[in-house]
């Protein structure tokens, strides 16, 4: 059954009303590109001075929370770190407080600074990742250069704008040689968005790793109920009276699908309008739609 | 049923007899890594020298013929250009010959010196592959710096030691803007053998941009049967009496079963006996099994 469009006053109010914490997933929901929606700002001000938790929840496993709390404070958000929920900090968390990851052991990473300044939030070990042997790596391949760090229990793959086929080579073999070590991807998004189009994403820089080691890997970003275990493990809310606020159907819905959380679509962003209310509708079904996040400002009239 | 397992002088006389073309897969049929497999060298003369046609057939999408050719050679075993065929090679002649690529239009090479070697043979314009400007890659990422060509008609991505993320948003790019760009990978083998282990092989490297570009990609190398029609469209044989031989059943026995050409399982390759013989078969069924492709030799003995 196609799900309910908001659009009076009053049924913004009810739903508020029902909502402690919002989950916002960012391009798309809060800004598309540099431009703010109309409204936002409003809304977000509106819901913290009312006691209302926000967490931008979003897959960029490039950025830290602290980074990405800056872009979002570039656009005069009034964001704090501890709102700020990017797909690197989630995997670190996961790593520290699910996982308990041994401290005496080190993540490889496959990735830039923002994942490495998270892993040591945690206080995890880690190698690869920005050190400069694995970035400048030019060929010819010499194999005997690839030496295997015996430590290694993880190898964390995120975007990696660096990334060449030492680092990969150096990733899959950790994997192949150790059936302990652990796969993990911040995301697995194929492209991402930017200049008014897609450029290769997260995903598509570590498949070739999946395809090579032939392992089945973890992923922690939206749609995976992985993250939202990590936002709940470092975040205490009550997720009945959660809402996640998405513009994807396939990575922003099916996560509160996955994580028995209630969601709003926002159209405006990726989803077409027949894909919930066409006579062939999507079959990941958000509980209830809205034309934009930044309707919600109308609310803010009232006082 | 289980395939015959050849043991005598007289079953290899009477495969010999109704066999004009040998195409022999390379790694592990005529060489395990730098060690030439024993009694090769007499069968690949004793072959030559009975008229027979031989065709070294590789799923190698970095070497050209002439570089497949001074491999084989350094393992004195006699070769010449033309019974070298590599996937490289069958790409350049797929697209020369069977796809008739425009003389005015390039391929966007996402692959070495090899590969260009080969369109350079068929009068293939190329740009990408071993250009310094894509080459020597380093972040930041400009998105403006990738200037698109306009006149590039096909991606071509082989092994690519140098793959790194500006030749991944190129060669997404094309595909990305223009459908009629079509996306051609030389190989799709996962990992290559080398220093007794498997790193990332051709596969790994490109599936990011196929994941990333969303396109179904045209596979030329074994099993695929566009690397028998680029044979078949270079050397004029009869498919009826040619011989496919290889040690992998998911590459080598399927490209015989795609192409219809009888297959030969060599043991001591990657298949286990049991693959064949055990009590849960592979699907893959060769026409016939011989423990390996050096036991020919005893047939130069009658002489």
């Amino acid at each position: 059954m196609a799900p309910p469009f908001l659009k009076t006053r009053e049924e913004y109010q009810r739903l508020v009303d029902s909502v402690d914490t919002f989950l916002l997933d960012c391009d798309g929901v809060i800004y598309h590109g540099p431009k703010v929606v109309e409204g936002v700002k409003t809304v977000l001000d509106m819901f913290r001075a009312a006691g209302k938790k926000v967490i931008f929840v979003t897959n960029n496993g490039t950025k830290s929370r602290r980074k990405l709390c800056d872009t979002l404070n570039k656009l005069d958000l009034g964001a704090t770190i501890e709102e700020c929920f990017g797909s690197a900090y989630a995997s670190a968390v996961y790593l520290a407080e699910v996982m308990n990851f041994p401290k005496d052991k080190k993540v490889y990473v496959v990735g830039e600074e923002g994942l490495e300044e998270e892993l040591d939030e945690f206080g995890i070990l880690h190698c690869g990742g920005s050190d400069p042997e694995d970035r400048n790596f030019k060929p010819p391949i010499i194999w005997d250069d690839f030496k295997p760090d015996p430590t290694v229990g993880a190898v964390v793959c995120a975007f990696d704008s660096w990334i060449n086929y030492k680092k990969m080579a150096k990733a899959m073999s950790y994997l192949r040689d150790d059936p302990n070590v652990v796969l993990i991807q911040t995301n697995t998004d194929p492209t991402f968005p930017t200049h008014g189009t897609v450029y290769p994403g997260s995903g598509s820089l570590s498949i070739g790793i999946v395809n090579a080691s032939k392992r089945e890997p973890l992923v922690i970003g939206k749609p995976n109920k992985h993250m939202m275990d990590a936002v709940l493990a470092h975040h205490k809310f009550d997720p009945s009276r959660a809402l996640m606020v998405g513009d994807n159907l396939l990575t922003d819905i099916e996560f509160g699908l996955n994580s028995n959380i209630r969601t709003l679509l926002v159209m405006g962003g990726v989803t077409k309008h027949e894909q919930i209310y066409g006579e062939n509708p999507s079959k990941t079904v958000p509980d209830l739609v809205i034309e934009s996040f930044g309707n919600f400002a109308v609310l803010a009239d009232k006082a």
